[in-house]
């Protein structure tokens, strides 16, 4: 087991990655103080449900706990409102009280859906993530928690960190391919953000991480953790710096949106927002290795860096408008310099996306 | 204009009282260096906004500010998820940004769910509370937002501190009388839980803080939201002191729950509530003259202290099992010990509830 700490004052709180930590999950409650006189709440989603919903019941009551589950429908569309509500009446008519520890067990769409009940059931409770995505080993750091609004992604939501993040990583063994693919995705950004030498080690170990080689794998994820708490340690209200980590996400989030949530993983989204990134920062002058760079290591993992044909321009660039990383009606972008670093520019004209969007279009598929 | 300082660190805030104040809503909103170049949204409701929005748009417009505006149907009935979405669909589509204000020209409820919207959209952004009503000196102050679930009130929100409270008494005039008697509920209960001189003061000034007589107000108004602030500066989570701020509000939230939010007004909900406590402390050993006393400083408000027949215990009973002022399943009430003083305990048992409802159920209206 590694653990890594993220530094946050009284908010501080350590990762735990590691093989079998799902049996362990009700001695670590306990090891952290989380109240055994009150209920916890379990949020998962039906696929993850019955793999590993009654593993985490048994052992936590094992240890005391007195549990609720909570399982909603997998899928992007479980960060709504409506199963915002559904989860909040599970947690009232569970008797959950201030001391009760939500816990999120599942990928990032559970992490954030239940984060922001944690956040704002009776005006905050503990919180728990065990992340059982790739993806997720971004999702559960950073205290960031939201749902959608039909018109735009993560838009309603709060900053509530957990208490502690407990990842096995035996869960991802039975993640289906595309979203193994997709998780990839955040780990290649946090190496494209803040650390060359991790991106080339994916670029190097891209078939031992799509075959979950656990070294290989235990070793990804905990950089990619450790890069995000850095950077959330440093900021965590996004003031400045944690920007950076939306690299590809403006458009990646109007891809996602116009694509009604389903045509495109998050993953899959922010891999060609990478790619428009590079573009667009290539088309400013910076040299176009860079973005071939780019396209090779996000290609490698299988992931799309093209602009799909059928994507019509003024629909995503209408998405654009409303996403959250406008600030005072300025384009604000997160554009790579070199790979491992970025800078956010906040003069990014409108006229540019459109430009790389239809040269991205045009773009065959690489090899 | 009197100002008080809320004490809470880097989230300390002025209150404004005084005449006038929406006349300079632009100027202070500038002094406070609330962005120019973002968007404002006004939430208000279809009571006062005929009264009192376009004068707050104008105001804000001459110096400079675009507005928005979102107009809820008044009442309890709009602190529900629904006007969330909607007050969330204006934010949206209204263009607000990161620096946007979200400002509260209205009531508790206008205050509590623009709070929400505030304290959410985006993952928050700055508040404003203007209150307009006299039961808003209590709820403008101390962070505390929220809106309701069908099964319990106040069950969804957060604590997102206002960057100021504009209180322009003159709003007072045009509220129905009824409302009237119910915000000086609270004003009492500032007296009864913190300053027994202010207690008697409210006594002895009965008549002309119903008349709103401005010197009288604006004095019981600066009195209320200063004993508001010093427990809020004390314990902004609530993690102690705070809860004896809900002097009579267990009781009180039940009564309102089951009188499905529309039968009594909050103020008239924990005037019975307050009575009950003080009946509670009565029947385990202290003074009846604190029960007596209670109840007269309240009946002299026109308030109700009487548990109205029809209303059937097992639903009060089982309306306060959802509240959230249980800890680990355990009755926690604020109990009176002398005028101007209450302690928190936590050993209440539901018997004791039921003997007062039965209690207040056959008390005569006192005189
Ligand atoms: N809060 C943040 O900082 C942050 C950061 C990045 C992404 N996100 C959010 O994360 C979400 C995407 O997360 P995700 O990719 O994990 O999606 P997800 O939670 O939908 O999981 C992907 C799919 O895998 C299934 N699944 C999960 N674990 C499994 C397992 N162990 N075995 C088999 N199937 C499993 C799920 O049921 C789902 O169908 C998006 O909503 C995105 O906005 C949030
Ligand atoms: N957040 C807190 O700390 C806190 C504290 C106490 C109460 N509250 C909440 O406050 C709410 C009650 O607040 P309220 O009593 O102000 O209710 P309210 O907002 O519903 O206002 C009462 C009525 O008066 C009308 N009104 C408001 N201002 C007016 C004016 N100037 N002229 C004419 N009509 C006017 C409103 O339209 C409404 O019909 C409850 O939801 C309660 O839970 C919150
Ligand atoms: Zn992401
Ligand atoms: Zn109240």
């Amino acid at each position: 087991m590694r653990t890594l700490q993220v530094d946050l004052g009284d908010r501080s709180y350590p990762i735990y990655i590691g093989s079998g930590l799902l049996n362990e999950a009700g001695l670590i409650f306990a090891k952290h103080q989380l109240s055994k006189k009150s209920p916890v709440l379990i949020v998962t989603d039906d696929h993850v449900a019955p793999l590993y919903l009654k593993r985490v019941e048994e052992n936590l009551q094992a240890e005391g706990y007195r549990t609720v589950s909570k399982v909603v429908k997998a899928g992007e569309k479980a960060k709504s409102l409506d199963v915002f509500h559904d989860v909040m009446t599970a947690a009232i008519e569970g008797g959950l009280d201030r001391r009760s520890a939500v816990v999120a067990l599942g990928g990032g769409v559970v992490g954030d859906l239940a984060g922001f009940v944690a956040a704002t059931y009776m005006r905050g409770v503990p919180f728990v993530q065990m992340p059982t995505t790739i993806l997720a080993h971004d999702s559960s750091v950073g205290g960031k928690v939201a749902i959608n609004h039909p018109l735009a992604k993560n838009m309603i939501g709060a900053f509530h960190q957990p208490e502690l993040v407990l990842y096995d990583v035996d869960t991802l063994r039975t993640l289906p391919e595309r979203e193994i693919r997709a998780g990839l995705s955040e780990m290649v950004k946090h190496g494209l953000i803040w650390d060359a030498e991790f991106a080339a080690w994916c670029g190097e170990n891209t078939d031992r991480l799509l075959a979950l080689d656990p070294e290989t794998l235990s070793y990804g994820l905990t950089m990619g953790c450790s890069i995000k708490a850095q950077v959330v340690s440093q900021d965590e209200r996004e003031l400045g710096l944690r920007a950076i980590l939306n690299l590809g996400h403006t458009i990646g989030h109007a891809l996602e949106a116009i694509g009604g949530y389903g045509e495109f993983l998050h993953g899959e989204a922010i891999s060609i927002g990478m790619a428009a990134s590079a573009l667009i920062a290539v088309n400013r002058g910076a040299d176009r290795a860079l973005y071939a760079e780019t396209v090779r290591l996000l290609g490698g993992f299988g992931l799309p860096t093209v602009m799909p044909e059928h994507l019509d321009e003024e629909r995503i660039i209408g998405a654009m408008m409303h996403d959250k990383k406008f600030k005072e009606q300025q384009l604000v972008f997160v554009l790579p310099v070199a790979i491992g670093q970025v800078e956010i520019v906040s003069d990014v004209k409108v006229e540019e996306v459109r430009r790389v969007i239809r040269e991205l279009k045009k773009e065959g598929p690489h090899v």
